[in-house]
This record gives structure tokens, C-alpha cells and sequence, in this order.
């Protein structure tokens, strides 16, 4: 009797609140299966997959598995490692099918932004080309919201609805102090894309609501019309709370702001970002004399589980599940999309979009998403992401009163090969 | 007949997730005793006092008035206006009695810290000086839980949880990620008191869990040590959790980060800070050669209602209770504090302390609630703060998926008096 294949499960990039949901629709549909022995989890990615350093998930306690669920950032372990082109780096691609091989691993679910969709295509393609059989499925994962060919992505209805209520929060703070704390920044997270900040605009159910002005990347940031802007608002309502995507840029494209530190750049080439609120704070203090104050939630938006959405964590771990269950129907190469049926109600099937298209793709916010003025959203964007931000996640809260999160006993598997990395 | 009293509610000082549940609780009582005709709000705190500034909230719907207790920051409006000594400005004194007199105003709850506690104490003695029959008494609010007299502030309970939790939350992602972003930097609030970094620490249940290092303004911060506690645990786990409070000191008292601006000082005088969680930055990227970054909560900390603590919702609300019932008991110029009964079962009773006291009081942390490194907190801070995070305050969330919080209608009081500022 053959023995049953292994499926290796890992995670890419950035943390989510919802990542691990989405392991766990992989994880615990695969052991379902029969079709599979055991789920091994590559710590740290791909680079995890390098160095040979694998665990045997299907040996924790299913109540760790089940944990996964409420547990925010990647468990499995995450990493920003980069992989070439087959070209430059084809020994690269062939440790990963060298380990694949070990360890009997005829199945890869990575869970990941573009690049990792990029990274499961080529080496989906070299053991294709080496007549290894092996069946690559992406799991769509970023905060961003930026991946193409679906309709959005697991981990922004989260991260969504987490800013919205912090802006909501933030700003009910700036109404009652604005005698004196008379400006708040909210600067969120978004290299390319404002998807996030213009989840903040949400808050403004009113126009004295927070945010009184959204600024994304989308729209060219000029430092007049942004004083013009402030001023404005000031004259209306006496205080002003502004939200910041981190990846604002002059209309020569530049970053507002370029830090160059020694760290500047992350290793995916991607520039790092941060110091937009700032900017913005001195620019506030300067120009309208009055104290501007920001707020940096930073890594905190995206692993914010504890009011996470429960639509976020529920389509995470369908696209889990769906990976595993295309998978085993004999698709191959293609990553998990989200397909929006209806919106009034709010209906959501998935479909599948090939790795490659997706790794080569990137979608901005349409542009009917922001108002004419480029400093607020519309109805539309309103539309758009309501619908995502329903719904609380449950959390299992301790005796200390905090929440409880899982951690992997990760029992280290044997390593077969030579050491690589 | 003669008329019944109005009473006057005020909010002053830096918002909190429950200063609105005390209002709450001063309305709400007054309003059912019998003895009071109209609860006024003064726009502002003490600053629309002057200005007589004054809205009906006794005319506010009873809905809009229970959804105080789920509406974080200061609803009636605070402010950062302190008045000076009676000897220096006893002009204003003199106003505040006479918008009171012009009101028919005989009772004055005021929630805030120490400084709200002084001009609560300051204007009773000018009206007892005078023969001006009022009751002034004090409702205490702090995140910074640095208020003498009392167990613990209404306010601390839910920055702890939140904070706690967030720490938890980035740590994960830390965790996640530490093979690039290796350091990350929790810069949290505490101006001279580190009850708020301490309550952090609570997310550490076990060494490897974040943070990992914890800095409160009660100890001398040197870089050196700073360095080499970094050094340890990045020996030890591979990566760094570091939460920092605001007001880290060196050890000849000054700041470790000097805000040379124009507004470094609030209109108290007090230092404004921030920039800690930079400077941390920069010395752990360039000693310790690691990518870190940094997550500075803001505002956002100390309106946190969406996980807000239900003990510190509960106890907040009891406080402003206990001001109108024992002011109508025959107490005059007292704070209600809490007593902390007994820890396990915990149970809590309120009692009364001199405005006075308070106003000229501080509690900074035990020292044996900061372990012997300088760098964590011990069993004994645990302890005291597990109490203050149980339960979590219930919040009501729209149809869009966003929490729903009041906004008062506020309708202005005809003035009487001349205007003053």
C-alpha cells in the first residue's frame, strides 16, 4: 500500500489577525481528508521549508488546532524572505523540492501577499518541469487588501473594522478635548494602497464625526491643499481628526517622507514607512498653530484579534478549507479567491485565480471610492466594506482577565538533508 | 415652595473609557433622589463654567444618558484649564459662584485627576468663605492611576486591559516575524507614574511571551542597561518585546526625550512627551544592529471602550452613584475613593477622602511591584491589577458593523451674567 502523501501548510509576510484562521481551515480539512498523512507546519515560511526546520502539526492537540482561530499574527511562523527568479536562483528552487521530496510532500498551501504567490508559482513550475508531482494552492492573506482577482482579502475586515473603531475612539477623545488637543493624526498602515486608512473614513457617520479628512496613496498629497483642507475643518467644528495612510506621496511619487535610516528598506526591496504622522503633526502645529498629537497603532491594527470581524475570520478559514478541498479535487497552481454574489444581503463564494496572475497583479482603490476633494470616502467605499466588518470574533478571555492565544508545542521533525542556509 | 437645587456635572482633564459611566452615574442618581430639579452639564469642564456654558441634561433622552456607560472620552467636554492659586485669580472663583448663584446650581461633581480635585476644593472654600451654600465633591479619574487615597482610579482598569492586550497581540506578531522586524517597541502613556507599562507586563504569563522587557518612569532609565537587557533576551528568544512608558527618566531626573517645540508643555505646564519609543529605536537598531519598530497607542489607549474593562465600567459608574449620595447624605468636599475589601473573592467598597488630600497627593508604584532588574513587573503587581481587567464592558454595535456611541443634543442655557472670557 502507497503510503498517503504529507501537505505542507506555511505563512508569508506581514501577520494577520486572520492567518491563522485560514491554517486552520487548512489544517483541520485536510485531516479530515484521508487523503493526507500528516499537515507539517515550515516554521517562518518558506524559509522554514530552506532550513528544513518543519513540525508535525497534526501532532498537537486539537484544541491548539481549534485555537488557531483566535489567535492573531502567524503561529506557524511568517518571514519576509524573497525568492529570485529560476533564473538567479534556481538552487533555491530545488532545495525547496529536495525537502518536498524528504519528507514526502506532495502538497504546499502557502498562505501570503503577491510575492508568495509568486514564490508557491515557481516552484509549482519547476516540480512540474522535473516531473515531481506536487500540488501548490495559495491562501490570499494581507491587511493591504491589494492582491488582485479577488474580491478582497482575509485579514482586511479585520484590520478594517479595528481602525474604524479606533478613529470612532480617537476621535470622541479629540471632541472632548479639543480646547486644548485641538488635532489627532491617525496614521495606519498601507504602502501602496489606501485601503486601510479609507476603512478609518467608516467612523464618520456624521460630518462632525472622526475622521473629518482621509488621506490614501492613491491621491497625490500636496502640502497647500492639505493646510487648506485643515483649516477648513477647523473653521467648522473647531478641532480636526486626520487619518494618514503611512505610504502618502508628493505628486512626483516620492514618499512625504523618506526615512533613511539603516533600515530603510525591508528585505523585500519594499521601502519602510513611518514618520507620515509626523510629517503631518509638524505641518499642523506650523501652519495652523495648534497642538496636533498622533496616534501610530503600527503593528497593533493588523494582530488586533480582539475585536477582530467575525465575516474576516470566517471567510479566512473558508479560503483554508477551500484551498485544501481544490486541491484535492486536482486543481493546481491557483490561490483561493473571494467572489462578492450579492452585497444587500452580503453573500460571498470563493473561486480560483492562477498563482502567476496573481503575483503579477495589484489593486488600488477605484478611484469612485474617494471623494472628489481626495481628503474622504464615498458611499461606494461605504458599500464596499461594511459588509466585511460584520460581526465580532469570539475570544476566550483567561481568569487574568486578557485573552487567551495558542502557541505550537512544535516538535521539530528529523532532518534528512545536509544543512543548506 | 422653595425650588430644589440644580446640580452641575463636569469633566476635566485627559478622557478616559469610562469617565462618561461616572457621569453617568452622577445623572442618573441625581435625577432619581428627588432633591435635585435639573442636572446641568458644563461644556468643557471648568472652562464652560466660566464661560457659563451650560446645557440641560436632564432634558437628554434617558437612552442618550444610559449610552454614556458604553461612550468613551469626556461627553459632557473637558479641558486642560487650571485655575490658580485663590490668592492669584480669585476672579475666577468669584465667576464660578456667581454662574452657580445665577443657576441656582448647589452641587458640583467634578471628575477628574488631582488638578480637577484642587479647583473642586479651591471653589468650595470661596463659597463657604462667602456663605454660598454648595457642595462640591469629587469623582476620581485617572488612566495614570496616580491618585492618592484611593485603591485604584476609575479609568486604569480598562488602559490596562487594552494595553495588556495589545501587547499580547503585537508580541504575537513579533513572534511571528522576528527573522526580519526582530524588535518591536510598545510605547504606552504615564507621565510620572508607570502603572500603565506595568499593566502591560501582565501579558508576559510566561518568559517567552511578550513583553519582554518592561520600562516604568519609577526607574532610572540608563542606556547601557537598556542595552544589555535587550542583548539578553534577543540571546535568549531570538527577538525583543519592549514596552516603554513615556515619561522614562534618566538618572539626574530629566527626560530621555526632550520635546523642544512649540507646544512641549500642555497649559497645565506639564512636560508633553512622546518621541520614547524613537529614541528606544534608534538605540536598539544601532547597538544592537536589529530592525525595530515602534507602536504608539496615543488616545487610543485611554478610549478603548471597545475592549473595555467591565469591573472599571462597573466601579466608575459607582463612583459618580456614591458623589450624589453622600453629598445628599451631608458630605461636603470629599472624593469617593475605592477600597480595595479583599482580593480573592475581590471585592471593593467605596469611602471618602478630603479634595485636599487627594489634590495634593500622588501614588507612584510600589517598588515591590517592579522586579529587581528594573525591567518587569513582579507577582505582587499582578496581583493588584488582575482584579482591575475582569470582564468586558458590553458595547453596541451598528448595523455597520462599528460601535454606536452617544452624542448629547445639548441644548444651551440662556445666560444670565455678562460674559466673562
Amino acid at each position: 500500500m502507497k503510503q498517503k502523501p504529507n501537505a505542507i501548510v506555511a505563512q508569508s509576510g506581514g501577520p494577520t489577525a486572520v492567518i491563522n484562521a485560514s491554517a486552520c481551515g487548512v489544517i483541520q480539512t485536510a485531516m479530515k481528508s484521508g487523503k493526507i498523512d500528516r499537515v507539517l507546519g515550515a516554521t517562518n515560511g518558506i524559509l522554514g521549508v530552506l532550513t528544513e526546520d518543519l513540525f508535525d502539526i497534526t501532532a498537537e492537540s486539537s484544541e491548539t488546532i481549534d485555537a488557531l482561530k483566535q489567535t492573531p499574527a502567524a503561529a506557524i511562523g511568517s518571514c519576509r524572505y524573497k525568492l529570485k527568479s529560476l533564473e538567479e536562483n534556481r538552487a533555491d528552487y530545488q532545495r525547496i523540492l529536495d525537502v518536498f521530496k524528504a519528507h514526502n510532500i506532495h502538497y504546499f498551501f502557502y498562505a501570503g501577499g503577491n510575492d508568495s504567490m509568486d514564490t508557491a508559482d515557481k516552484v509549482n513550475k519547476l516540480a512540474s518541469d522535473s516531473g515531481y508531482e506536487l500540488v501548490c494552492m495559495g491562501v490570499p492573506k494581507t491587511i493591504d487588501n491589494d492582491l488582485a482577482y479577488t474580491d478582497h482579502c482575509p485579514g482586511y475586515g479585520s484590520v478594517a473594522k479595528y481602525v474604524a473603531t479606533c478613529a470612532m475612539e480617537a476621535g470622541k477623545d479629540t471632541e472632548a478635548l479639543y480646547t486644548t488637543d485641538t488635532c489627532t493624526i491617525l496614521e495606519v498602515m498601507g504602502r501602496n494602497a489606501g485601503w486601510i486608512a479609507a476603512a478609518a473614513g467608516l467612523a464618520a457617520r456624521v460630518e462632525e464625526d472622526a475622521p473629518h479628512l482621509v488621506y490614501v496613496p492613491e491621491v497625490a498629497f500636496t502640502l497647500e491643499k492639505f493646510v487648506s483642507d485643515v483649516k477648513e475643518v477647523l473653521k467648522k467644528f473647531g478641532r480636526v481628526f486626520i487619518v494618514a495612510g503611512e505610504g502618502l506621496k508628493n505628486e512626483d511619487g516620492t514618499y512625504i517622507t523618506a526615512d533613511a535610516g539603516a533600515f530603510a528598506k525591508d528585505s523585500f526591496g519594499h521601502q519602510q514607512l513611518g514618520g507620515v504622522a509626523e510629517v503631518l503633526k509638524e505641518v499642523v502645529e506650523k501652519e495652523a498653530g495648534i497642538k496636533a498629537r498622533f496616534n501610530k497603532l503600527g503593528t497593533n491594527q493588523r494582530s488586533a484579534m480582539h475585536f477582530a470581524s467575525r465575516t474576516d475570520v470566517d471567510e479566512a478559514y473558508l479560503c483554508g478549507q477551500k484551498a485544501v478541498e481544490a486541491a484535492l479535487a486536482g486543481e493546481n497552481g491557483k490561490m483561493v479567491t473571494l467572489i462578492r454574489e450579492s452585497n444587500e444581503p452580503y453573500k460571498c463564494s470563493t473561486g480560483l485565480a492562477p498563482l502567476y496572475d496573481v503575483a503579477n497583479g495589484e489593486k488600488m482603490m477605484p478611484s469612485e471610492y474617494i471623494n472628489k476633494k481626495g481628503n474622504h470616502i464615498t458611499q461606494a467605499m461605504r458599500d464596499y466594506v461594511c459588509p466585511l466588518v460584520q460581526g465580532e470574533a469570539p475570544i476566550k478571555v483567561a481568569v487574568d482577565g486578557l485573552p487567551v492565544f495558542m502557541r505550537f508545542d512544535r516538535k521539530p521533525l528529523d532532518k534528512k538533508l545536509p544543512k543548506f542556509i
